[in-house]
């Protein structure tokens, strides 16, 4: 088997057996297949697309190159989450808790932020002292003891994956959707989830840019989890405006307390009750969404998700104080309400502007390497069809000098639009896939 | 400007600007964008293609990105050829001497051949002495003094092409009409010519299978040429069967000095004339090519030709004595006449099937290191549409060893199809484009 005679066949169009998949992967994370044909590879795989078959078998291919995490011997019936990645996006922080306090054990690995997202790591790491650097022995045993971990890789989960991922980012080769979809099962199946929420994002927020494209990505997706014998749902949400109120980190994890302690923005609340309310029912601690949204919303009410939150925080050595007193948090040198500078009904809040503002004052990196500045942020004050006067405060920037805050403002009014005629809502959610 | 940028706007159909395309070949010639994103590019130009702009614009970043021979103080017009390679295509041996003995100075670098057609400096080396490695200094005196040469490439005309070539060689990406026509165009713009005849072959027995696909090519780099103020007729010859009778090194030399004798096959002899009648026509040595031809035949018929091929051996070392007594090039060990298994009419001689029998017994090479053995070949005793009687010698074959005689008996007799029913000749061209 030659590498340059699989480019050709998929160039052409054709589709890769199994063993083909396997020897380009393997050829590829051993380095027997260099990098310049894994990117005409991917370059004809974007163009040319892949069958269910194949973007399942480049998924196992992928899970293949590392190690497989088993937590059967822990857990009975590992769930997890996944987000495509969008603006103000807390959820984990929130739903863990909620899973967790529900007797779910739920050990997660989650990622580091890149471009207009935020990442949960960066969050996380606003609480003074919580480690994401976990050992696997760590994650165990704290899966074991309390039922939650929110940490980053302990190993390298589907290093075929990182790799391949390096060079697409550098190739023009992202949006695929079976490398995309690839990706992210691989990641999740090698963690050892038996069953998985899919939170794909759409709109000006997301990487998915419409309903249809979220849609295809959602289907190659569940598909991978069906042939892998996994339980997936996945949610298409909307992301056109953020989600909740703050963007940005220790503003996000505030956020993410108030609504614990059963005082977050509606919308960012019922997100979390949608999702974690899927999660429970895969799991089959109830039968149906219905009683899993009720059972979700009854952990908040009574403090039990509150309690696996903080529970979570001292385990890996944050500072569990901040979880009844935010001002412990780091915060911004400067603050300042912006306001509205006209009257009627908002029309617009562009979440890739708001992402893009806030990473801008230092709240998110544009590469891997860069540090975050866990203080700044925007906080918006209103939701797409509020009616608002003149005057009224629209959002808040949190910033540590005045240079970054005055180009914040102007941003973030740039990011607000408004019609003097009533404007309906946003939906949270155009549609739901399940396998 | 970032590369993966120009990669992604190709990729989504866009049309690269001069700057653009001058950025990323610079860029690549000089290691500053790497292989990969030079493959992933590729890929994209393949499936996107490109406008006439921009591949005139590739072909002038790739001519510029090394040294551009100028001929203007040696000869007033330097008129070249270009074949895009075939089976038994020993065209430049007799077209060269024909154009110099009409008071045309020519002086052509050629390439080495690869898989299953042949090269004409493999061929020109069956010659006893024969230096393909002329200096520039000696090139250009040789020009001068006799106004013919035949050599390799003394520096390397249009480097980035030849680092794109390779690469695209092992990443799927050769079948690019645009990086195929910039290619060819780069190489001979590099060198210095004014005009240009270009040979493009098509048919089983080429690169590209058919007339439709020959004519885009040809379309391509004739509209190239006029890009670049050159003069281009582009010729689309048939390459379905072997041109003239012989296929390896030293039988296709003695075959084009016979042709030079005024002995040569008949369809051999015609396409000669022709693309000397061009490129005779094209450097304004007559109005129209009929009198081209007519000129080109004249110098075959007095022997000028001849002694114009005599001075090219001589000059570049090899043994002249050749010329009158074919005797003295190579000859192989074995040699058997294979007669036709069956009385017909025949239908097929399958040019590739031939050229990979060369190939085999040792006449190519499949990898650029591969020797060659100057000695063995086939040479083929029909057309398409003779009559033949079983037991009439049908192709006789020049091996080493028994073995591989054998197999080359099996695969000539498998290339050769027979019907009952009388079949048309096949024409020697289809089309000609003229810029």
């Amino acid at each position: 088997m030659r590498a340059v005679d699989l480019i050709i066949k998929k160039r052409d169009g054709g589709e890769l057996s199994k063993e083909e998949i396997n020897f380009f992967i393997e050829g590829f994370t051993h380095g027997e297949i260099p990098d310049y044909q894994a990117s005409a590879w991917a370059m004809a795989v974007l163009m040319k697309g892949m069958s269910g078959r194949e973007t399942f078998d480049l998924t196992q291919a992928m899970v293949e190159s590392g190690e497989v995490i088993d937590l059967s011997a822990v857990v009975p019936f590992a769930v997890d989450k996944h987000s495509t990645g969008g603006v103000g996006d807390k959820t984990s922080l929130v739903v863990l808790p909620i899973v967790a306090a529900t007797g779910l054990p739920i050990g997660k690995m989650s990622g580091k932020g890149l471009s207009f997202t935020g990442g949960t790591l960066d969050k996380m790491e606003s609480i003074p002292g919580y480690r994401i650097n976990l050992t696997r022995e760590e994650f165990i045993s704290q899966l074991k003891n309390i039922g939650i971990v929110l940490t980053g890789q302990s190993v390298e989960l589907a290093p075929a994956d990182g790799k391949l991922y390096a060079l697409r980012d550098v190739t023009g080769t992202v949006s695929s959707i079976p490398l995309i979809a690839a990706s992210v099962m691989s990641k999740k199946i090698a963690s050892g989830a038996d069953a998985i929420v899919l939170d794909v994002k759409v709109g000006v927020g997301a990487f998915m840019r419409n309903v249809q494209e979220g849609t295809q990505l959602a289907e190659a997706m569940v598909d991978i989890g069906k042939r892998a014998s996994k339980r997936v749902v996945a949610l298409i949400a909307n992301m056109n405006q953020p989600l909740g109120n703050a963007v940005g980190n220790a503003i996000e994890v505030q956020e993410a307390i108030e609504t614990l302690h059963g005082e977050g923005p509606s919308d960012f609340l019922e997100h979390c009750i949608v999702v974690a309310g899927h999660m429970i029912t895969l799991a089959e601690k109830t039968s149906n969404l219905e009683d899993g949204k009720k059972l979700a919303a009854r952990s908040l009410r009574d403090g039990s998700a509150l309690s696996k939150f903080q529970l979570l925080v001292e385990a890996q050595g944050g500072d569990v104080r901040v979880v009844n007193d935010v001002s412990l948090l780091p915060s911004a040198s400067l603050k300042e309400v912006i306001p509205a500078p006209e009257s009627g009904y908002i029309t617009l809040i562009d979440a890739r502007q708001i992402g893009m503002t806030a990473m801008w004052l230092g709240a998110g990196r544009a590469m891997k390497e860069d540090p975050v500045d866990h203080a700044v942020g925007i906080v918006i004050h209103h939701k797409v069809g509020d009616a608002v006067e003149k005057g009224d405060a629209l959002f808040t920037v949190f910033a540590s000098d005045k240079k970054n805050l005055d180009e914040a403002r102007r941003r973030g009014l740039a990011a607000h639009k408004f019609a003097l005629t009533p404007v309906d809502r946003l939906p949270l959610f155009y549609a739901t896939i399940v396998g």
